[in-house]
């Protein structure tokens, strides 16, 4: 019965995302085809309802997807936090006095798993691909941050108590209000339940207007204390403070680590040997002052990201490593299969960047009415296809489930406007699919922001071996014709005629030279104006170039570290029954790369040449830098093994004579026998990968013994 | 002549320093002895004059010391940080905005070493001590800060220009007024020069009030507008911020990583199967919101600090692996070195922990009247020495010139009351010796003042063996009597009572007894009250107990990890001539455990062949996990050379035939011819330290070829 409702619910989704899709690209056809504003608003309008029909109805089939198997989840997360906290792999920071919300330690496991994710993540990155690593200041000051638009627009809408002045996110308050209603008022009349789901569908796209108009419409208090509530407004979610002691200058937390790298990319150029491409890494702290962190150890105050921006050529984005990963194959969502509300798939990486013919007409529409090229594929370039391979490899090497890590196609209605693509890597987990990394090709957005603001030109020069003749659109408004015209509009019609596209351009020129005159749309005005002869010349001119200067586009692979360690937790936790079958016992499967602890050491009995030959195996592991813990409790080796595997510790070497041990792997509770001389190597071998479980257990005798895991 | 006059005034210096030592000793026993503060306060006047003329003898000869050879010094540091800026090891940050004082990137190569040294320290501190690892949040709610002191301690005295706001340290202008008068002013009388000298010396222990009225009489203005200043008021140097939306909770960028360690004791304490000894240790950001830095690289707002938390037994710190360490030899400062101005002393690390018996008399001035135990050695326990040698190490394995660091004991005046002993790990560089780490026996200070403040015991509880009998002093105040005798005063009286100890309250109980009164001396009054009989009971009673529960004491060696950075650099800095003998070539000697990039890869001349076997060794190099990187351009090879040089690089790979290649070591020039199958594992062998470059020599046919090295 639920199946059959979720398959409709499919279907009609599907048709209706159809329609919307349609009604999109006939909006971007009519804006490429140069259609008055007014013919785009109108279908703008009946597009957005639309939209509004196919979001309530996928979060209505989101939610009811979720509803099978919900409660499971919900006791496997609580099982995996449990864990995590009484392991101290995490702890509520500042404890003792009663925590901060959205703040979290990493406790001694926690922090190695952190330690060893990221040292992978500099040699997976870093190393292999010779990336320039550097390390800014978390303290940013605000200029930088204007100028990336974070002071402007990185904002939550927030509401007040109006007596308490206690706060709250706007979109939460009308969310719970709804789903509440929703869930317990069992007399809701069929249409108002349709609205609240309508309302709940379109919190992300609501305006503070609209937003507070909602609250006010539904009569909406604060929660705790029923006092009314403020209009809402922009809260930004920096942290602020300010550098220096005379509290002139203002300064932020930084919210990511990327604009580091943008304010430095002429050093680093330079550094390059002014070549392109290439790609600079950082990892390091980031800050965001959530108004009421939810969702406990993914949304955060503070956490680590790990980011790269990897400069090219906007006309030269192929890769040329792309070959190496062109035959992985893992799940994908493309945008198209999106819009149909059709299933993510497998997809070989090289045929999705592979590059296929489109008719024309479809090709406008696809890139936003830019002809940038007659040929596309689904992943719209091999630098990002590159970058989406490696993630899945560095994803897969951790320790994620390869079944439950997709790759996402961000909508063209979710991307920033000048982004040319973007993919997130989503991993699945009790909370649903969740963004751990973003990939994106941000085009040169960022550099020229920062060139705008700072008056340096961060741009990349290519010499040509032979000069080149280009023709170039030449248009030279005259200040005074235009001025005695239009007066204080003088400006806003001098800058609408430099910006004008090529095709645009020779029109106006046609026109012009036609009739003596031409009405000429301003959009900073909001009307057109007549232009006559004596006001603009165009031209195309023939020129020699012997170099080009661009502003290099960044493809921006950003790792939130923090949710992908969360994940991974997830992803390997499970229980089995203990010997007696009494008790379920944790086990953490950490690949031997992230687990907290490669190995632990414990003496079978309490016996003093047991002691001794534990502690020289113990020297022995840490000559070869191999992390270690050893045991000499007398606790019972079974416990001892149990503690051991809900640390995830993928060996537990234990001496039980003078001259050879027992060596067990966590997951399949084999044991192997190897003399003490060989231990250290047998460990360090197939912990750092250059030999497998197998390989160890086809060299070695195989040890069963009843007293061993009880 | 320079020479005979830093002689006579080293044996003044000594002379005055021993007398204000032994005025200090008094004053220790006095206070000790019991004597009354009147006593106490003049033999402390006289004091403060002592070392007013010690510290201005002592910054007297600093300065003359160093004015021997300054130029030179301020010509190094020269060379050395344009070396560093030009390869991007440093970038000012926020260049392109015009930066902000007291914050600088890490560009590649200096990311690369700074990597590396926390790779290092991590396998040399946490890896072989087993440390419990954390990663606390930089945003640290105010209450935590209270607590440790730092909101209303952590503070620098500030002046404001009274028109324009703007701020300067008022110990600097203070200090740049007179450093100016003596430079400049030559009319200048005796008289005044040794006032300007004396106020220099002393300007740390100024008070406010005296800053103030110094900067009145002398008449010092703005530096940049001549306008009058305002009085000097303390100005916290932590970067305050707000967290959450409300307003409400102050919070403040940590100042140090430790507290996050202090407030989680009692789960690492759990963590660690509740046992001492043990060690927590956090790497992090630490903020510092200087009001004017100094010092380029040294004196920073934001600086990554590595500190470790090591939580012992106060009655028993002993390290079981001091015997590890006990025969290292290096510098060491001891306090009655310092004292009597002599040098600094090589010192075997066993020799200066020994204990060796001490006189009563002599002890109780040493422990500050404490009785702890009748012997003492110079380094006040194991641990703390252990501590020492492990650094010394770490300091020498990392490059730091083992002639140029030396271990500085604080003097009993600069140390926190609360403190054991403390001793500083010191690098001389070109701004004198520079404070690097910190290590100190803090004793039991930071987890109770965090016990009192959360309400939660952060305590450790040790069962014994058997129950012992135990003496308890116990002291009954009678609320109601001391109520009607002291009325309002009762609290404070009754708080006196309490914190007795045993000496001072079985001499009251004893007067008591014999005259029914006494007088008592309450310090939170400042006066004595007369005690009778009935307000008091004080007895000794015999217990069974079965544990002890007490407050663990911490040993903290906190390091600056920029700092040891920039000295590194130092250190490792030398210019050589070029083959041509025209020009003076950079070289920063890193061994390859701190090298940013281990090894180059070059074809000797351009040449598609060569090229091909570059990139062989390149993938190679890439498995075996060696960072490096390959130079195809048509530049000389000389000047390749070089520019690897300059960045410190060990060894570079010239391609030069298809089937071998040579290897050159940097600072050597040697060269090796070794196979192209065998360079990268020859590479790896050196750079792990499994070899030295003597073993490759001996191993490979040495190389040698006019062309290579010009």
């Amino acid at each position: 019965m639920a199946e059959t409702s979720i398959d409709s619910l499919k279907a009609v989704l599907a048709q209706k995302r159809a329609s919307a899709e349609a009604q999109g690209q006939a909006i971007r056809f009519l804006k490429a085809s140069g259609a008055s504003p007014s013919e785009v608003e109108s279908t703008l309008n009946s597009l957005k309802a639309m939209k509004v029909e196919v979001e309530v109805l996928s979060k209505e089939l989101n939610s009811r997807v979720s509803e099978n198997g919900g409660g499971n989840r919900d006791a496997f997360r609580q099982g995996v936090v449990n864990a995590l906290e009484r392991r101290l792999f995490y702890i509520p920071s500042f404890k003792i006095y009663r925590g901060v919300a959205g703040l979290y330690d990493y406790g001694p496991p926690g922090c190695a798993v952190k330690s060893n994710v990221l040292g992978f993540w500099r040699e997976h990155f870093v190393l292999v691909e010779n990336m320039l690593e550097v390390d800014c200041p978390c303290v940013t000051p605000e200029v930088v941050l204007k100028a990336s638009g974070h002071v402007d627009k990185f904002t939550d809408l927030m509401v007040k108590d109006e007596k308490t002045g206690t706060c709250y996110r706007a979109d939460h308050l009308l969310k719970d209000f709804c789903k509440d209603k929703l869930e317990k008022d069992l007399t809701l009349p069929e249409e108002k339940a349709m609205e609240y789901k309508r309302v709940m569908a379109t919190l992300d796209d609501l305006s503070a207007k609209e937003l507070g108009s909602k609250l006010k419409e539904y009569g909406i208090v604060a929660p705790d204390t029923k006092n009314p509530l403020s209009d809402p407004y922009p809260f930004n979610l920096m942290f602020a403070t300010s550098i220096g002691p005379s509290g002139l200058s203002p300064g932020y937390m930084r919210p990511e680590t990327a604009q580091g790298i943008f304010v430095n990319f002429k050093d680093l150029y330079y550094y390059n040997g002014n070549k392109l491409p290439f790609a600079a890494a950082q990892i390091g702290q980031a800050f965001r002052n959530e108004i009421s962190p939810r969702q406990g150890l993914l949304r955060v105050r503070e956490f680590t990201l790990a980011e790269i921006e990897h400069f090219v050529d906007p006309d030269d984005k192929s890769h040329p490593k792309f070959k190496d990963v062109s035959n992985l194959e893992f799940f994908m969502y493309p945008r198209d299969e999106q819009k149909e509300a059709k299933p993510f798939k497998k997809l070989q990486l090289g045929d999705a960047v592979k590059k296929v013919p489109v008719p024309l007409m479809v090709l406008l529409i696809r890139t936003g009415g830019v002809q940038s090229s007659k040929c596309v594929g689904i992943i719209n370039n091999e630098t990002l296809g590159y970058f989406m391979g490696r993630t899945y490899l560095f994803m897969t090497s951790l320790g994620i489930d390869k079944e439950r890590l997709r790759f996402r196609q961000h909508m063209a209605n979710e991307m920033a406007h000048y982004a040319a693509d973007c993919w997130d890597a989503e991993i699945e987990s009790s909370y649903g699919w969740i963004e751990c990394v973003g990939i994106a090709d941000r085009s040169a957005y960022d550099l020229r922001a920062h060139t705008e603001k700072s008056g340096v030109q961060l741009v990349a020069q290519e010499k040509f071996a032979e000069p080149r003749e280009v023709e170039k659109l030449v248009i030279t408004p005259s200040k005074k014709e235009v001025g005695l015209v239009f007066k204080g509009n003088q400006k806003k019609v001098i800058e609408a005629l430099e910006v004008m596209k090529e095709a645009e351009a020779m029109e106006v020129k046609a026109n012009l030279e036609a009739k003596g005159e031409v009405e000429f749309f301003v959009c900073t005005l909001g009307q057109s104006v007549t232009l006559t002869k004596n006001m603009v010349s165009i031209s195309k001119e023939k020129k020699k170039e012997h170099q080009k200067v661009f502003t290099p586009s960044v493809i921006e692979p950003s790792f939130g570290i923090g949710r992908i360690i969360y994940c991974l937790f997830e992803h390997s936790f499970y229980t089995r029954p203990n010997k007696a079958g009494d008790e379920q016992c944790n086990v953490f499967k950490f690949p031997p790369l992230v687990a907290p602890i490669k190995c632990t050491v414990f003496p079978l009995i309490q016996k003093p040449e047991y002691e001794e030959v534990a502690k020289l195996i113990s020297k022995a592991l840490t000559r070869a830098r191999i992390s270690h813990k050893i045991d000499i409790t007398g606790t019972s080796i079974g416990k001892r093994y149990a503690r051991t595997d809900e640390l995830g510790v993928p060996f537990a070497i234990t001496v039980d004579s003078s001259n050879s041990v027992t060596v067990r792997e966590r997951d399949s509770k084999d044991q192997v026998r190897v003399s003490v001389d060989e231990v250290a190597a047998v460990v360090k071998d197939v912990t750092d990968g250059d030999s497998t479980w197998a390989d160890i257990l086809s060299r070695y005798p195989l040890h069963s013994s009843s007293s061993s895991d009880e």
